[in-house]
């Protein structure tokens, strides 16, 4: 079958990363070079830009810009929370067959990959030629089949970082630190927290992930042992830190969806609980009502959310990762030349000693919908992340700063 | 009046920043170069090591060490919130003659410079020769006399930096966004989130700081306004923003206090909403309930707090602030050579067009207990800061990460 002729659609999705426009640009540059694709059009705000008809057409983007836009955090074509149903995923086509677009490249997580497969199907169906084409990003670090996402490695070292600060902190001005880390569902983010370690009794000194549910009982358990032998202490957690309990549909509850749903039952209507910070200052506040001795020294307890910064923060990026990102980007369109086929632009890991990546197109459908946790076996006394991950996670995060402490010459 | 000989001591005090180890580093890098001193001693956790004779000799520190822990944030001798009174100073005191202390070197804040004053004083009663130099470090930037501290520029820099980051990430997803940044008493870091502006409607869009009293209608009245215009907002807020009250000492009481004390009220015993990200969580859920239309679009609105990071975030520290960090660590030791002298060492903009600076040492009372705040002039209209600010502060920030956007070619 021949290559096709004729314009194609970029579009980004979802929660920004601080390198998801390197894939973009990625993209860009690599199109230039393709006779076949006559325009690339950029669609404002994901599939919402498609179905309004608002593109920036980026085949002529001075490459000057198009480097600046590669260092910029967040998706520089606006992104979407958009997750479209069937009738939506028609306007999609409706405006590929309108704009004689062939080629389809949608930047995003596990729900980005699930459009383009519908839409995907949806030509296929109709015997409109298109080639579709899913490239990864997510901080989440929960796409099945790949071995890690473009965007992962950046928020990764940034939390490393935050957690080499912290321990630091905690360690100069003694107490408990409770550091909320971003992940609803899966653990890969908070796990990063233990890239910080370095010397012995080095923090966090407590990991919790959403994989496996803790009960307050476990964890004011593990806070008191930590603090009684350390005299401080440095807790990782995750967002989505889960209970023993299943909802319908099976997945653990969330401390969170617990906490929110007692408090409700308190609320006079102006005290309103349910923000970022709660989490952690519901578990600072459960650490100081129970493990405070009465008439012993005061407990200093305190809780960071580190919110967007972990997806956003500039200038601080994983350099492998940016790396990636924009290679992920040109094999997409790579991909779309060499024959026909559609799919999701897979990072692995090639076999030998040292890391090295190589990309292998993964049809859409094994990637769509469902998403990949953290493995358990990696996931240590319900409390600690093992060796295994810090093995994985290394090359992927690169350098963290170099430290040093007087303990070295006791 | 002849050069001392004796022993010194080193201690570091308060809140971490990320270059605090620049100064230590400055000293003991200076004192090795020093007959006169024969030993320096490092008082572990500031004024608590001293009177527990609790120290790490510094003078034989290899220099290959000293430069790691140069680059690590957070007091690496310990830090203390000890705020010692009279008696404690005694103590201090007795301490130092009994290990033939005849140098006293105090990193810290105002307090701190106060602890050196008080010490001094008590030597010079006593007829007991001794120096005693403070050397400036706070994140908050609040110290009189001093131009600036060390500590400032980089968390400004950071607090800058994850503006520029937020902004992309609120024009990728728009919402309306409300970033806590720390300041109890004064906004210089929060106004370090102005550096973030680059383009016509760049975020922070509002600024708020404890200088100026905020009412909840003038802050409603503000976003909505942005809002309607932008159809997004990103506020920056001090954690002391105020409200148009003054409390017995004649200064404003914060939005937290003031919240804090409502909420107490409403509280049956398991409420807590005291933690640190309680301010950003209640202007999140005032904008939610006064500005969402009903049957209008969805309000999506966010709150973080940037917490400790801003302190102790290795690896991204503004190149000016650690070198000007480790100078006010070495001229103190100079100064202890010169003559018989105590003081501050306060950094200065020497004169001309380009940025330059010179110490002085400022008498230990100019700098103790009272602090400096943003000045009003530089305020402007409750929700801004003024380009003066920018002339101030760009220099001690240093570079920002590049950005760029399609909005260039449009």
């Amino acid at each position: 079958m021949a290559i096709l002729k004729g314009n194609a659609v970029i579009g980004q999705s979802g929660g920004p990363t601080a390198v998801i426009n390197q894939s973009l640009v990625g993209v860009v540059q690599e199109v230039k070079k393709v006779a076949n694709i006559q325009e690339l059009l950029g669609a404002r705000h994901g599939v919402r830009g498609i179905i309004n008809n608002d593109f920036i057409p980026l085949k002529n983007v001075p490459d000057e810009l198009l480097e600046r836009i590669a260092l910029t955090p967040a998706a520089a074509l606006g992104s979407t929370r958009d997750k479209p149903d069937e009738a939506y995923c028609h306007k999609i086509f409706e405006s590929f067959q309108k704009n004689n677009v062939r080629y389809f490249f949608y930047i995003g997580g596990n729900d980005s990959a699930d459009t383009a497969r519908i839409v995907n199907e949806m030509a296929r169906k109709a015997g409109y030629e298109l080639r579709t084409f899913h490239i990864p990003k997510t901080i989440d670090n929960d796409l099945r089949v790949h071995d890690h996402t473009p965007g992962y490695g950046s928020a990764a070292k940034f939390v490393a970082s935050a957690f080499i600060g912290d321990n630091y902190d905690n360690k100069s001005l003694p107490g408990i630190k409770v550091n909320v880390v971003m992940g609803r569902h899966a653990g890969w983010l908070t796990a990063a927290s233990v890239l910080a370690r370095k010397y012995d009794n080095d923090g966090p000194h407590l990991v919790y992930v959403p994989e496996v549910p803790l009960t307050e009982d476990k964890f004011l358990a593990d806070v008191d042992a930590v603090y009684s032998k350390l005299g401080r202490c440095l807790i990782a957690v995750s967002e989505g830190v889960s209970v023993p309990e299943k909802n319908e549909k099976g997945h653990y509850i969330a401390w969170a969806e617990k906490m929110a749903k007692n408090i409700e039952r308190d609320s006079h209507g102006n005290v309103q609980l349910s923000g970022t910070g709660a989490l952690g200052d519901y578990m600072a506040g459960l650490i100081t009502r129970n493990l405070q001795k009465p008439g012993g020294k005061k407990l200093r307890v305190r809780a960071d959310t580190f919110g967007y910064l972990q997806r956003s923060f500039p200038g601080y990026v994983s350099d492998v990762d940016a790396r990636e990102a924009r290679m992920v980007g040109q094999m997409a369109v790579r991909y779309s030349q060499e024959k026909d086929q559609d799919g999701s632009v897979a990072m692995q890991r090639a076999g030998g000693g040292s890391y090295k990546i190589e990309t292998i197109l993964t049809p859409l459908h094994t990637v769509a919908r469902e998403t990949k946790d953290l493995p358990l076996e990696w996931i240590e006394n319900g409390n600690n992340i093992s060796a295994k991950y810090i093995e994985y996670a290394k090359p992927i995060v690169g350098a963290l700063p170099a430290v040093g402490t007087f303990d070295e010459i006791k």
